[in-house]
């Protein structure tokens, strides 16, 4: 088992809609479980045989959940021939934390657009990028997730490192799953919410908890890493806007999102 | 009572969570309910007195409704200071036809942006854009909205009119609704989902149902006409995206939205 399918891990009660979870302290960020990995959690307990990979994933954050035990309540809206619509829920507690939207089908990785405006995204070879640690000097907090995800940022938006923040509104990174696998539709909804957030290029550092945010996958993954390019088109005195593409090797579009964040500077 | 108003207005049942509707076949583009006017009806039926606006609602498309009664069933997920989180389902006949998750809190239009990268809106003058008609030369159907809104569309991304689409992914217009009222969040999420879509200017004529539409209110609209622009990202075989953003008479961006539609050509 990958550190990945173990962490998003489900086991279903008797009936089947509900499900079982042990949420990992290695996906978070500070003390927080990161939003893609909770948004992965809830796409495995929807999955079917039929419809396997999310294509469409929408999601409120009421509450941060903490990691251990939890349940994933689901809810089957409608099933067609190609799409299952679902709802699921992340209680723990008795308290409701995330409740999403989720639509399913079989992605394919031999579609070709039929129209793309999609810039191709400019990074710099990999090894020449930043390796994020887990401890990251002067920052405060640590952040677990950098020791399940290998990720590597564009030195061109690691100002905010040296206090000297680009204020372009954009962070672009190289990511890999630390075990080794390859990103699936699941894992690439982790790979979207990206780690540091827009608004520390932006020179204002804070807290930025997701409110909401929606990914839609495209087609799966090609084997080897992702390239992640985040932009922010509005920061408005307590709420800021990110929008992320991911790229796969073969340099195709392979899934976007858009989020609302809080900003608590 | 405005059009807009009586078309959204919702009355509660006992208890309070349920609400009957009558969804109104004015709101309609050929045959089918536009998708930003029935999440207008689920925002209306899930808005508060100390949260009145929405400010995100994320919805799946599960099926499409037929103009006439419908209930709407609300369940609060969260209440916060500053933003109370539901869930809003429309049934009709049985069936589940759009689910939505939303949060609201009280919109300002002071806030002024901290930083923005929000690109200014380019359109000729409202007088030198198209007047969109309800029967269009040539269409095949009619399109009842734009009886209940005035949309201008730019001249320079009508070429789809005369068989010669930009095929540059963006549709752009001036609109106002049709009984003089002014935009607020609730009638900016009619706005937001612009018609045509933008497959029509890349030369792909046909029905594009929207999958799963999230929108961001940003702030208050000020009084007179939103400007709007649309682009596509991507269009796959079967799915494409769009993005919409409106901007208000003081050239501030007031909404945003992306949403998947399929693609039936």
């Amino acid at each position: 088992m990958t550190h990945f399918n173990e962490a998003t891990s489900v086991r279903p009660r008797p009936g089947g809609t509900e499900f079982d979870v042990d949420l990992d302290a290695r996906w978070s960020v500070g003390t927080k479980l990161h939003g893609g990995y909770l948004l992965a959690v809830l796409g495995r307990a929807a999955a079917s045989a039929r419809h396997p990979h999310p294509h469409t994933v929408s999601a409120s954050f009421l509450e941060p959940p903490d990691p251990g035990p939890a349940v994933v309540e689901t809810e089957t809206l409608r099933v067609g021939r190609g799409t299952t619509q679902s709802r699921a829920r992340l209680v723990q507690g008795g308290q409701i934390r995330v409740e999403a939207l989720i639509a399913q089908s079989l992605l394919e990785d031999t579609e070709e657009p039929v129209w793309s405006a999609a810039d191709q995204i400019a990074l710099p070879p990999e090894d020449a990028c930043f390796p994020l640690p887990v401890q990251a000097p002067g920052a405060g907090f640590s952040v677990p997730l950098m020791g399940v995800i290998d990720q590597r940022i564009d030195p061109g938006v690691l100002g905010f490192v040296t206090g000297a923040p680009s204020r372009r509104g954009v962070v672009a990174s190289w990511q890999r799953l630390a075990d080794g696998t390859d990103w699936d539709p699941l894992s690439t909804l982790v790979a979207l919410d990206m780690v540091p957030p827009v608004s520390y290029e932006l020179g204002l550092a804070g807290w930025t908890p997701t409110i909401q945010l929606t990914a839609y996958l495209r087609r799966l993954p090609a084997p080897g890493p992702l390239r992640v390019r985040v932009h922010a088109t509005e920061v408005g005195a307590s709420r800021m806007d990110q929008t992320a593409f991911a790229w796969d090797t073969k340099d195709r579009l392979v899934a976007q999102s858009t989020q609302l964040t809080a900003l608590r500077t």
